[in-house]
């Protein structure tokens, strides 16, 4: 027969697969990814939050949600500051 | 009278309504907002995360939250980095 | 003896103890940080998202995940753009 410590234990172990303890526990993290030209992708998963140029220059766009694309005429180097959720 | 499944099929019901399933998915998404002059805003509910600016210009900050705001005296675009929690 | 009453009673506590109700509600927030020479540091718990420089300088990397370091020869500000999941 069932008790309450049966139930209770079925009732946790259904929870469990449910809903997996990251999800409390998530928060942001992020990277920076560093590449020649003008170009940089964030891994698989993260998102562009910002973008750092060579030659000073501050003007950039993201591409896809995901890649940085420094627009000066003259950039050697690309940096794109990637986040996501994690746990 | 309450079996083990009736419990169990009423604590669901509750579970869901308590909980959506959104919860557990949530993850950072991004977009940019380009506007012309000095100021660009995110959409309610976004934040911004960085900024972008005309001109090659990297000096920027960022008012309310949600604002940014380019602060060189020549600047002809600003993009807003606009980032939340979706499902 | 327990009833459905008591049991849901009992569960509705542990799963309170768990999961307590902020684990619903977390938003992304971001704050700036502003301070004077090349570097400027982020709160505890927080992250750099971006960076904004001085003298229109848009090169700059993340050190640390929480400090922004502005690259140009001639930096007098730096802004850290900090953000965390929060309430």
């Amino acid at each position: 027969e069932e008790t309450l410590d049966s139930v209770t234990k079925k009732l946790k172990e259904a929870r469990r697969l449910e809903r997996p303890p990251s999800a409390m526990t998530k928060r942001l993290s992020c990277t920076s990814i560093k590449a020649s030209g003008t170009l940089a992708s964030c891994p698989p998963g993260m998102i562009a939050t910002g973008c750092s140029c060579g030659f000073a220059c501050g003007s950039w766009n993201v591409q896809n949600e995901n890649i940085c694309h420094c627009l000066c005429p003259i950039i050697d180097w690309t940096v794109a500051r990637c986040c996501q959720m994690s746990k």
